[in-house]
């Protein structure tokens, strides 16, 4: 018999791959679950996570933890390494717990909520019987996700570790009388997110109504008006605003930045002041 | 203390949005559902609406509401003009309860129903703490649908208006020989949905089995059969028949008839008889 | 009334559909489940199969039937005939139920867990009252797997038959120094996935770790190793596997194999040894 401590009435399990919307994959993490707890509340954060692209998930997986409610367990799978010697963990928050593989993927989000534990998950009671090289979505971090919902303590699946990979994320550079920082994610309004604050803006005297030139990548220096929201801006016209997730984006109004500036996630973003 | 009318066991929430599969934007919304309700039932209806495109928004919403059991609540949100002056309503029909923005979206569902009445979403208390410019369907709409879901009472969200905006969607025009209409919706099998519905080939006197010609924008007049289904077309006949939601489409059977005739939607097309 | 057998708490129905993620038609099948049963737990398999593929629905569908609990109702659609003779069906096994057209969609799976009784839905109580001649999935399988969730038997929903379309699928040929199968499916990660098993691997004494040459339709030999994971293999290397779903797959570790060696779906693949 599994012990559990307590057992939460519907407990949510968010979960996040890329694991795309074609094939059974993501149907087949939520069989697991339900066979195990039929009272987790299933919500989707997104499964359309470019192939392999750890760095993006952890970034959309960053933005949601705020907005569920305590207790919520968030099992995300972006998994490049699955087969090798790269450990499944649990990462223990005050707020919320996380289940995924030991890449970087979960500490983004972790460390926004303050990491309080991390462990290696090794007690085989609460995996699936087989154990493929290829799913551990599927053979562990779904039966986890399960038991944890249940109320079985983290501790009671592994050792705790130290030393979990914890992701360099790139911060921008301030200079005197620029910032050079990055594009982190195109949304799916051709938003171009980067990893510029309205605090860094804030330094440089930058408030709503002001303008200051952008370069991005090897393109021409554009001029923008920082605005507050997409309704102030003139059809078509690119500009800078914050966005919902507080970070900087160049957004075009009613139409997709993306595009028209031709642009790439990783691509290196210069403001001028 | 928020005072509720009524808490229904399981309420139906229902969400349809032009954010994408691919951003945390859908989930945020879920998020703030669930912590306010974690009793809520989430049903997505699409978030593949084209970006800013309200008037296909309305038409997939109309489509789906009588199908729902009452006191169902859908969230809708197509907003370009998010943090402009649209405002945030709540209208109340007999059988539902519709939440977005002021733009139309939501009018052609509820019509559909009935509306009783329409408020303006005022009342802070219904709404996250901080209220960004740029993403209403989690900061207010989202809280709002949830608030209503536990039994708040339509009228304690905010006054009543009466000067919402109706959309005023584009009927086809008949004449003595020929109907002439516009494509509405392009749907995953490439039927091309028009606004001309049975009741208008009946007054042409078009039965199944009949034939008349159809020009789609400027290309050549085709000949097609009017046909009860899919099943007594030829292999790659294109013809025409009434779709599931009581509209004329043109149709190829097993091919993809908008692909095959390269047409889009907002496109003129006209019967001839 | 209807009468019920006995009623689950949170039933199971899984759905799986051609449809796609933009239009309602999903929302409407759902929307018709939760108006007679409020109680059904509802998960998508997936609705991006391709349109009128009952082939790869039914691969899709007897991959997770395994790993959802008993009881599950499976609803799928892909139905190419609808309107037409084809009959709707119900397949009960002793794990779970299907609901379907007659067309093979379902068998797959159900062969997997055990035929115990096809039945041919015939009881116009189970159904909506207005059936469209073009949208069974809303009109019929919906309401007749919410009223098999609230415990309605089988047999209540119409006569036993027996001569229900059994799929044959293609199985690999198997000659002294090679085996031909074909490609069944081609993953989100680009994965190539044939009909051809570990088993019969092993007939040929291929272990981990050893070589053989692939011919993909037309293609040049291609000399692959055979390998246990994803990260034994280099960075770019074209390998064999076997995955999650027990078929041996063509795999580009980090790389989207399905792309570099530009093949399709149903590509006549060659093993020799």
């Amino acid at each position: 018999m599994i012990k559990v401590l307590a057992m939460y009435k519907n407990p949510i399990i968010t979960l996040l791959s890329d694991f795309g919307l074609v094939d059974s994959y993501v149907a087949e993490m939520k069989a697991v679950i339900l066979s195990i707890n039929p009272s987790a509340t299933l919500i989707d954060i997104s499964h359309n996570i470019e192939p392999y692209n750890v760095r993006m998930g952890a970034y959309i997986l960053a933005r949601i933890v705020e907005y569920f409610p305590e207790k919520t367990i968030h099992l995300a799978v972006v998994d490049p390494g699955v087969g090798g010697p790269r450990k499944p963990i649990i990462v223990e928050t005050l707020k919320a717990l996380f289940v995924g593989p030991d890449n970087g993927l979960l500490m983004l989000a972790a460390e926004k909520l303050g990491v309080n534990h991390v462990y290696q998950i090794e007690n085989r009671r609460y995996m699936l019987k087989e154990i493929s090289k290829t799913f551990h979505g599927r053979d562990i971090f779904a039966p986890v996700a399960a038991y944890l919902s249940l109320g079985v303590p983290p501790k009671n699946f592994g050792k705790e570790i130290f030393d979990y990979v914890k992701p360099s994320y790139i911060k921008p550079k301030i200079f005197k009388n620029k910032i050079v920082g990055e594009i982190i994610h195109l949304d799916n309004f051709g938003n171009i997110i980067t990893n510029i604050t309205q605090k860094h803006l804030k330094t440089k005297n930058i408030t709503y109504g002001k303008s200051f030139q952008i370069i991005l990548g090897e393109n021409k220096p554009l001029k923008v008006r920082f605005l507050e929201s997409y309704f102030q801006a003139l059809k078509g016209e690119i500009f800078a605003l914050v966005g919902s997730g507080n970070f900087v984006e160049i957004s075009e109004n009613l139409g997709n930045a993306a595009k028209t500036l031709n642009v790439k996630t990783g691509t290196k973003i210069t403001f001028i002041f």
